[in-house]
């Protein structure tokens, strides 16, 4: 079943189903209005939207045109966004570019940051900013969206709450990162609103793509056009999403409708830009640039300047599965 | 207007108008179902639910008797949950005490954390811990919740945003404390469901205890039935609440419903436990245990155990002008 949340002027947007195609869509609002509704009570009315799906995809149900610009992100505000690290190279290369080097690194418990949920940006939204200069970058990452999970829960509760996956861009402003992390409050200032793709798709209509806790397919990430990285979100993932999620749940309560992401994609490889053919590249800018100090002495690669466009997309034969988050940085 | 929320099942609750006194109670259900619903659509709402209210207390209307044990949060989960550190002698005495004395202390800008906002606990629910020794400490704060604010705000902007107030106890793990921050994401896993007091109320019905964007009322604070302290909201707040939205507003955009925490309520002063007559005392342990050290070369207040009860109340004539939070620390 694959989900998207259209545009209506309201906060939370209208539930849609989209065929698997992603040519189609049918509104779900006489089962739930929006995407937090039918999350609150998924047991009874999840039957009911796949029996709709099953008909949107046998064609009894003609639909409309689905036109991922009319897309808000599949919950375009949540009681809880949940970033995660699961890749342990993105930490170190970022971790390195700020000169923290010797910062120990957790292999053992996967870091976990509270994001502001409030309004996460739709697939097409720009990115603003007040100030150019903040070292824009962007992060391409997997997310789940999850049911309700008990305190202190078990890897095994925590696979069986994952009911969506999606994609999204962790927005992030570098030169206010330090500032955060000196203040010692954690990231706030440094991630403003994060963007989601259009499509959010249950995981057994991910088949193969989705198997131990993790998404099987290369993210595309493309600026200004040029592919940047393809780095395979399976691949190198340490910590798996019900590992996540177990985290989170260490000293509380994760209600129906917790996003979790599972950080910035990054595969092992001593690549620099321009990305090579076959080559695996990035799905974030710091990255690149970690990897430009210590091969030539200085990072090459800018950060985002306003007009910069980036494109970020799970895919399969060339096809984006989630439908692709496509943004420009703007100016306030 | 006094607003409560009340448990109906779901997960939002019912909204409700609390009569002047706190004796009574209509319900809001024609106008608004949940208090979230009042916000998304405040400037259309508030004034129908302001009539409701005058209706109530001029006895048109006879109502219900209002239980408090029946309150949820006023938000009982929020899109957005910012806790901020207005009170400067609380930092100063909770980083003495994790040995970081040495570490910069920002009187030019607040810091400010990004809780978890997923499920708010009711005022009578338990401090629910997977371990006793966790150092279970609360914290008695003032809390917005604010209508939509744009990124990079005016103080006049913060300030009209303002639209309910009301009082929390932000519930920390000081034994977690220090790996989140040495985690350098942020608090996580350190500041577990925070509480609410029953009742929120708007700045006008505050009259003279809202002014200057603070609440000038002393925090009652007592633990097992014994006053812990009574510190004054008014006092010693450094940063006001526009002073604490407009720094929440510095990246992004603020959603309806976003609620910012004041932090822990605290005043200036060195005396220390127990508090004595006129004496004024602390809203946290954390901050107790400090003075205590400096005075006495250790700390001789303990942290919660299972079975301590906290209460928590802002007090004018002795009144609990929110309600109080009263919970009791149980293992899971």
């Amino acid at each position: 079943m694959k989900l998207a949340t259209l545009k209506n002027g309201r906060p939370d947007g209208q539930l849609v189903i989209v065929s698997a195609d992603l040519a189609r869509f049918v509104s779900a609002g006489r089962i739930a209005s929006h995407l937090q509704a039918a999350l609150d009570d998924w047991e009874a009315l999840a039957p009911q939207l796949s029996a709709l799906a099953a008909q949107l995809d046998a064609g009894a149900i003609a639909g409309q045109p689905f036109d991922p610009a009319m897309a808000l992100a599949p919950l375009p505000r949540a009681y809880q966004w949940i970033d995660g690290s699961g890749y342990l190279s993105h930490l170190e290369r970022v971790r390195s570019l700020k000169g923290s080097k010797d910062e120990e690194l957790q292999s053992n418990r996967p870091l976990l940051y509270q994001g502001g949920s409030d309004s996460l940006s739709a697939p097409t939204d720009p990115i603003v900013t007040t100030d150019p200069d903040l070292a824009i970058d962007f992060e391409a990452e997997v997310a789940v969206i999850i049911s309700a999970v008990p305190m202190a829960a078990t890897r095994d509760q925590a696979a069986a709450a994952i009911r969506l996956i999606t994609v999204c861009n962790d927005v992030s402003l570098r030169r206010l990162v330090l500032d955060d992390l000196q203040n010692g409050f954690g990231f706030f200032h440094s991630k403003p609103s994060t963007a989601f793709a259009p499509i959010a798709i249950t995981p057994e209509s991910l088949a193969g793509a989705w198997r131990d806790n993790r998404l099987h397919l290369p993210m595309r990430v493309e600026v200004n056009d040029t592919l940047f990285g393809r780095p395979n979100a399976g691949i190198d993932m340490h910590f798996d999403f019900a590992d996540l999620i177990v985290e989170a749940s260490r000293t509380r309560n994760l209600a129906a409708g917790t996003i979790i992401g599972g950080g910035a994609v990054s595969n092992r490889h001593d690549e620099s830009l321009p990305i090579k053919r076959d080559g695996i590249g990035f799905a974030c800018i710091a990255e690149a640039r970690t990897v430009e100090k210590l091969k030539y002495g200085r990072a090459r690669t800018p950060f985002l300047k306003p007009g910069d466009t980036v494109r970020i997309g799970a895919v399969a034969d060339d096809r984006s599965v989630f439908g692709d988050i496509r943004q420009t940085v703007t100016l306030a």
